[in-house]
């Protein structure tokens, strides 16, 4: 016997709009706008109730089966405990640590490294779990392939269970979630606060799956979306279509500027993160290292943020200090990373409720 | 509280004959005819009513520990599943990998690499776990050895507790389990079927464990069980034999061919595994890398099938497309690997139940 | 809905003392004299209605976080099977191995290796855990600062939660806490029973955590506590003397003293542990080797026994046979390690249940 879900839980819940079968969470725009919305009130709900949730147990006997082809802090154990919180397990696993390399390419004669093929090793996960999670980083290919996110398109197409992206290539929709979650901690009412994305210095050519799903969440609020880059490191043109469009759908606005110091101005939020190049000069090993020299004002101080609300400051984690951004901005009272981190739990678990628990 | 097991599950559990005490499940052979038999009739009675064992939580509290010293996605995965089902915990350890090695010879003067001998270590996890599970491969040593399954043997010996074999040198008695319940699944009169399993190519020189444990599971239904292998890939005689001796007793047949096309006349089943010789000349990694080069049409193709029933196509998996099998036959509709697969979280289900749920 | 504690259980965790906030367990003696000896009921009651506490999961949707930094079977299998006793989830984490390795240096500019600071990786732990637990082995560099413990130093003081130290450099609590509920069990009144720790020989210079906390469980019990080692193999000495301090509080005794044979005489339980100098000729590699060659005579033979009681045997594991002890004695009916290991299991609970269990 277990106990029934808190009512607040249960309303939430049933307010989730299921989105389209087979139900993927690839680039976390699946559920659309009043989808993740209502996923939002269901993660306040979960957060909320956490101590009933957890007797309640409602997801007993489910299994989330995480795929960590790339490491992972955050991510795994945000997913863990949310697995915990609703008593669900969660079975991790790590390619080509204690398991076979995985063969992606169709009607190949396997007589090479790898011991199996994406269509068994995902449709054998499909049938063990109820939700497959997969981590597969960009491998520095062509852009214009990466982009598909070919490892979790290969999973959706052959698991035959919903794929939760927990990153890949061209969006962190977990991440995504838990960051419009903590936007709308920081601002019940989102509308037409100045939410700045700026591109900081770090010495690795970093993917640009966060920056992607920022935008989108900031956007998804309503807010004035400003992203703040160098020349050279533009992010994906799709990737900000779709934030310009989700802007002008929930009264918000979005635009790119290379001038930092006006994207400051006025900001209520400013969101670092690194990435690197896809094209151009700056998309090579040494192109990257030779911006980033002449690049490092764009690491975040206190006086960026004091040009506007003062701003408060995110980033994704993990970070690094005396380069993204200085220490007393992650160790002063404006840093909302561990807020962003905590997050990332009730995001996740209302996914995870939303498409187990009904 | 937790909930009563439903009736059929209850039923299912009581009819299990326990078989003799410490209870080990090494070749799988241990429950004897009737004890396996009644494990499939609880693995079906669990998947069937899966929803309310997993309310029920039968096995809340206790533990499974597996070791594996070797690889593993399904074992892994599955086991940890069927934990997750019945409420139990599934603890992993990987020796080598965040965990010491092992020595596992007698009145040795430990002064080298390994820092805790097989009698503490497994002495522990027998404390630690209710049943303990061990993955250990073949080490191509002298096949006299090798077959006696040394590592499961010595945990055997000093745990103090059950060993699930999840996959040795001599036998995979879980996949035989799940291969036995697919089986029935197929066919719920097995008696009078035929079954073929086929030797198939493959660059690696594969244990015998699956095709031995495959065997045994057609001859206890009572099918008409043919193996058909090459000159020179014999599998273990003693392994024979006891397929023999089970096929006498259940009413089947067992035989042994070269002449696959033969084998394939009017079968209901093939069942396709990859495995090396462990004596002769293609014993060596040259020797079967030649003997390979020119057993290419050995590879399963739709056309075999078609020689019988059609004929449903079984492989334990992982499974190398384009050498073990076509593609053609791996997506149609005659394969049933990923039922296979499946049916390893309810057989060792059943089996964890059947061992700790008394 | 759960049932509830036992009585025994629930009147032995109200009498189990708070120990000062935020209550870390990073040297064992936090709890203080009385705190001990009240976590050491709550592990017998725990011990005695286990399968009762695993049907009331008292720590349901409760969540602790191991990270190793360093190998491990019995901690990290005990705690996760004291975990799964308690209904609470176990994490682990290992650095390194699926995820980013850390800086500990502050006001450092982070363009090097690590990708994250331990700030951010303990403050997200500290969020996601209810209870972070710790495994890092000394470096073998300063004694000066290895002895404080510096990186559980740095994760309890970032990680807003309470660390559980599953060994470090100066103290192994865990190991102890069991040790001294094995002591209880073996003697029920410990006051005035002889207790030795002895050095024995080893080839690697192992840390000296797991004597320290013997010693003050020893001491804590009131026994009467003999430290027999070489000369130049020296404990810490502050180390000693809250050993000392101990015992005086306690009526018990301490001495030390490098002729074993004396010490030998009238034991009533004899712990061997090998460790390495940290300072003097012993102290390095080459140093070590050759002390060890010369000290073989102090490996614990069942002659040694029996100059007591005869006395029983302990040791934490794992074990080297033929070096640190015989075989005869590890096999015999004098040991008590897999007595110890079992402990491990309760000792954590009882700890964990005090910690989040209120």
């Amino acid at each position: 016997m277990t106990d029934p879900l808190p009512p607040a839980v249960a309303e939430a819940l049933a307010s989730v709009l299921p989105w389209a079968s087979p139900g993927h969470f690839l680039t976390g725009l699946e559920p659309g706008l009043d989808g993740t919305l209502s996923l939002l009130d269901l993660a306040v709900a979960l957060r909320t109730h956490q101590d009933e949730v957890a007797r309640a147990r409602p997801l007993a006997g489910r299994v989330f089966a995480g795929m960590f082809f790339d490491p992972s802090l955050r991510t795994r154990a945000s997913m863990a405990v949310a697995c915990a919180k609703l008593g669900a397990s969660f079975v991790e696993l790590q390619p080509g640590t204690g398991m076979w390399t995985l063969e992606f390419k169709d009607e190949v004669v396997m007589d090479g490294m790898a011991a199996e093929h994406v269509r068994e090793a995902a449709g054998v996960l499909g049938r063990y779990a109820d939700v497959v999670g997969l981590r597969a980083f960009p491998t520095r290919g062509q852009w214009k392939r990466e982009r598909t996110q070919p490892v979790h398109t290969a999973f959706a197409d052959h698991a035959g269970a919903p794929i939760v992206n927990l990153e890949g290539p061209f969006a962190h929709p977990c991440q995504g979630l838990a960051d419009a979650l903590t936007l709308r901690d920081l601002f019940p009412e989102p509308n037409g606060r100045k939410f700045v994305l700026s591109w900081a210095p770090h010495p690795k050519q970093l993917p640009m799956a966060v920056p992607h799903s920022a935008l989108w969440a900031a956007a998804s609020l309503g807010m004035d979306v400003t992203l703040a880059h160098p020349e050279d490191f533009e992010l994906d043109s799709d990737a900000l279509a779709t934030a310009d469009s989700l802007a002008r759908e929930t009264g918000g606005t979005f635009s790119v500027t290379h001038n930092r110091d006006a994207a400051f101005d006025g900001a209520d939020v400013v969101y670092a993160k690194a990435w690197g190049a896809v094209s151009g000069p700056a998309s090579t090993s040494r192109g990257h290292a030779d911006a980033v020299a002449h690049l490092a004002d764009w690491s975040i101080t206190q006086k960026d943020l004091h040009r506007g609300a003062p701003a408060r400051f995110m980033h994704c984690l993990p970070v690094r200090r005396g380069v993204v951004v200085g220490d007393d901005v992650l160790d002063g009272p404006l840093s909302s990373v561990l807020d962003q981190a905590d997050n990332r739990i009730w995001a996740q678990a209302a996914l995870l409720l939303a498409m187990m628990g009904k």
